[in-house]
């Protein structure tokens, strides 16, 4: 199996502090995933056993990792932070398998075969160490510089190095993969950076060289190796990631409008003949089906949708289970614990909430479930509130099959409404409604003949008179600010 | 006139099978419309009678055609396919004219001029058959190549290639003209291939080169000949349309915001002084005035708006009417056969359908307007229902002039309210309102002194009450698991 | 000081036409600032008195001008326009400093070290004329080009020139920095074009070089001197503008969701560790704190946010104050004259506008709050509408900390409901609520047992019955049609 000669150390106890938010960069999201977790997946795929050196914010990053990889990855707290061949030499006590693999945390687009060429030539070759690296066309950057003459070789870092500095260079992208013995007897022979004061991990290639001993590169294209260095880098590399899912799920038979305006995030599932309209978001942990419809500017978070769902512009979907042939928004908010059925429809200001609404329902205007069983073939009428919440509990309400609400109805829970029933439009039903009833709660009304100039003469008087008072008040005000 | 020598057949009996979604590819839109209708427009536009071979998914792409042709393209069913020069073969009994133009039906950017060119070439070399080429820098493509070496000339499918795949070459667009008389003498003639068992239209190139006939090509620039084998050819091409569009109203005097986040469709008109904003959505059959200003993330659909008109962000338009000097939005959602009048104010969180909301009416806030007609000046309180549906029918509300509505009203149609009327907030309207009149129902308030905390001593001792008795259940239940 | 020595005229009279708008082009914006203004705040910050030459809506322009400076600016008015030699003419009594900069008011995209190199060449070399170039590649542009062969120098404008349009030429970029004597002597020396009939200032720098006066230029990159002619050019340097502030922000510790879709404007501040969601426009005038989470497609206008407030999906928020920890939408829409306090929530489908809502307070579905005061800890209930407005006058509601309003309350202003109060659902408020008091208006609800299914039987019976006489009505039409 591959893997089973190696293990890894990923340095990841930085304070990303040209990241400029007070947060260890590691745990910022690209497309839904934590930037630490690219390289754990990675590693735990190709069967690496995995150390992760940890500094800046180690209990959030650590807390990360384990909820992901269930405590099958080491830490090593980096106590002070004197450079990457410091932080490495903090892990000696771990080394226990033939070859190190050693990368930084911050390389989120490295993909696996990377790992397998450096592996594969490392072996082939016997070397000493081996590492990736990168040929960068010109502009100012913070990589090492490979510096090769045949004979020699060694990385000058980008704060050592004073030459011109815009060249198109070979750098070194920060994976290497280093014979156990080697590591032990050289880690201790890195000299402090009279600069930096800083121990670099990169020494390791000049002792090796200065040793006549096999050093071995391996290139791979920037894209893939870029370290996320700052906010510029991390909105690149997501971009990169972002464009690669939509290619994916396009090539697996889904439709996008704009599609550089699509959010897409890991851990998603799309069904062919499906589409995804402009700035639509799909969050991780969700599951679309076939031929659903999204329209622009929804967002599906965590929810299954089954097939031929339709959601209409602006919707959002938090955690929830749209049944097939469902028809949500425009202008839904459908949230955590919802059930929606087969062939119900959920219209525009519609906020539904822990409720299950059953098949063929329909509640399609301005409109308030929560905590609610709704039965099958009911209407809920325009403006409906269920009042779930007293100020200190909340409290269930149940709607059976066939009924009608009436519009502007006010359902105070707990609540039953039974099967066949209706509820006259503008009631506040505060007890249970028994089977085929009508319930009804409204005062009967009364035309006021002629009110209507009387009132609105009252209404112009009483403007009048406050505008009068307030002009006084000033006065008065002026008045007495003149004395 | 153009296009009286020429009949034109175009191939679209294929599966779409690259695009993954169990749908023909001919009935996606770009811009709206659907593809195959760019052919048809063009060819229609150029005056040349067209019979389309269809296959798969018949029926619908020929909805598409006659909705819009109204029976003026032919239809040849090719049962099986066998390929290009099969499909060719079985409109034979179609051929009445002296050229027949073939194309693919793909490709949805081919200018006029591109077969203006074609034909004028065609016409002055006497050619057997004449096609159109493209430039194609490498990459793996599905392009037919065209190998040329002074004397002969042919064109080698991708399928048939063995050589270097991503050199720069001469694609074969998939236009071609042909002499009716070395269609008919040549079209029995091509071979089967033995690699896909199908017969290729192409080889009438090798076939008339072979006995020294003339034969033109006309080169065009390959985004114009593109064809869209998968979703991402139709992205890009989406793409170039859209960039299209929204050049051509640039010029025309309309502002847009983020333009690569805005969607416009074919067959809309937008006034000079307009303004689009970022995100905006203008849907096909669109009519849009002067001195517009449509915020963002707005959905126009099939709409009329007259000059002035105000939309504000997140609102959406579906065939309605809005008239000068209107406003609508935000989070306004105008449904079909909505008539808006001049200066009418439609505010945030309200839905209107088929209702007429008359010149310097507003309904601002929160509220559901269906079959209404509504007079001038009407103010609609916020959070007000009209109740058009009683479960079994639709009902009509007239507002007459100048009326007021009390906020979160319910009005059950059918019900007049007279003009210069008004109604208390919070009732039910359920009977007509006279003249002038204050309709009004509702209950008198009672304060209940001190019963606020009884109230919530009352709601919380239910609250411990219903922790008390789960757990209670849970206990029994353990206690039951146990046993 | 720098500046001392100069006094700038700005050349602003044009009409615009290539913009069809129908406007003057210096009025439309560039993330949220008046084009004219960029070239105002330069010279400005760079102390350098300006004279802007006006023309075509000249009202509107120095609207614009005195709101931002206060008048100090000068104005002078060309009354006809006959080209940029005669608009520098018109400007001749106002010339009283040693040397005169002259810039098109249509260049944005100028940055002030582009004005110091030119003064400080100007003076070192003791020039008559200076002036800024550019190297144009090729394109057909509306540029003069500058024509040097070592001994003289001149600009053709564009419309003189009749060469090879679109190859690589130094074009000239309409900055020039003139001793007054030289301009003064000069400036009526021009000819007028027999093409154009236009007086060409560009002309003064043949004259100074036929005169063997020192003539100095300056290079500039042509993004940084772009002159806007047309609504393309407004939306390039709209977007180069956007770019440039988004990088910014970016730089200081600003997450951005996908960059490319968000709008920034000139003049907002935003705090390290705040997040922008996709879509969201941040408007100038706006102050977003640290660890802000804004997110898509929401709106901040002119508002300020303290630190970690949450902004939820499609919100916009107008001209209003957030305190800290508070939560805003999704769907929510804040209007002028709020200010929600710490930890405050307004939920989805409420709009507040002129309102104080308490620290602690909740408003989340689907509630109007107008001109309202809202103490501490309070519940709005869903559906809640104050209702501030009676059609002449707007007053005020004044709800008290650790009050509890029920679901769909209507709370008719003026109107005070004192602490620790509770409102039943579905009541109208029109009376004042005392302290820990239970306000309720509304009906008992009765069940009419049975009467579910007589009331759809009606309804039934009604249905058919317009629809008979829908029919019969039709049949007495076409009858009476046959006649």
């Amino acid at each position: 199996m591959f893997g089973q000669k190696m293990q890894a150390i990923v340095l990841a106890a930085g304070k990303s502090s040209r990241f400029q938010t007070g947060k260890s960069k590691l745990v910022e999201t690209i497309c839904g995933q934590e930037m630490i977790l690219f390289s754990t997946n990675l590693l735990s795929t190709l069967n690496i056993p995995t150390t992760i050196v940890l500094g800046y914010q180690k209990e959030q990053i650590q807390e990360i990792i384990n909820k992901k990889h269930g405590g099958a990855v080491n830490f090593i707290k980096q106590q002070e932070q004197h450079g990457t061949g410091h932080a490495v030499a903090c892990t000696q006590n771990k080394w226990d398998r033939e070859h190190i693999l050693i990368m930084n945390g911050d390389m989120p687009l490295v993909r696996q075969d990377i790992i397998i060429d450096l592996y594969k030539k490392h072996i082939e070759q016997d070397a000493a160490i081996s590492f990736v690296t990168s040929c960068c066309t010109g502009s100012n950057h913070s990589y090492g510089r490979v510096i090769e003459d045949g004979k020699t070789i060694e990385i000058i870092e980008a704060k050592e190095f004073h030459g011109q500095k815009t060249e198109v260079c070979i750098i070194n992208a920060g994976i290497y993969l280093v014979k156990k013995e080697f590591l032990q007897d050289s880690i201790n022979e890195i000299e402090k950076s009279e600069t930096t004061k800083e121990f670099y991990l990169t020494d390791l290639v000049k002792i090796a060289s200065d040793q006549g001993l096999t050093i071995c590169t391996v290139n791979a294209p920037f894209d893939q190796i870029r370290g996320i260095n700052n906010l510029q880098e991390l909105w690149a590399a997501e971009q990169v990631k972002r464009a690669e899912l939509i290619k994916h799920w396009m090539e697996k038979g889904v439709r996008f409008g704009i599609a550089h305006t699509v959010h897409l995030e890991l851990d998603i599932e799309i069904g062919p003949g499906s589409s995804i309209g402009c700035s639509v978001h799909i969050n991780k942990g969700s599951r679309i089906g076939k031929n659903c419809i999204i329209q622009q500017n929804s967002i599906i978070e965590n929810s299954i949708l089954e097939s031929n769902v339709m959601v209409h512009p602006n919707s959002i979907i938090n955690n929830s289970y749209i049944s097939s042939g469902a028809s949500i928004g425009p202008f839904a908010y459908i949230r955590e614990n919802t059930i929606i059925k087969e062939q119900a429809q959920v219209g525009n200001f519609v906020e539904v909430k822990n409720t299950i609404l059953g098949s063929g329902s329909k509640a399609k205007h301005l409109s308030y479930l929560g905590n609610a069983t709704i039965g099958k073939n009911v209407n809920i009428g325009a403006g409906t509130i269920t009042c779930n919440f007293n100020g200190v509990s909340k409290n269930k309400t149940i709607i059976e099959d066939n009924v009608f609400i009436g519009s502007n109805n006010t359902i105070v829970a707990p609540v039953i409404i039974q099967e066949d029933s209706f509820t006259a439009a503008g009631s506040t039903i505060t007890e249970n409604v028994p089977k085929e009833a009508l319930a009804i709660s409204r005062t009967r009304q009364i035309n006021k003949e002629n009110y209507g100039p009387k009132l609105k003469k009252r209404y112009e008087q009483t403007e009048r008179d406050t505008k009068e008072s307030f002009i006084a008040a000033a006065k008065v005000k002026e008045a007495s600010t003149e004395l």
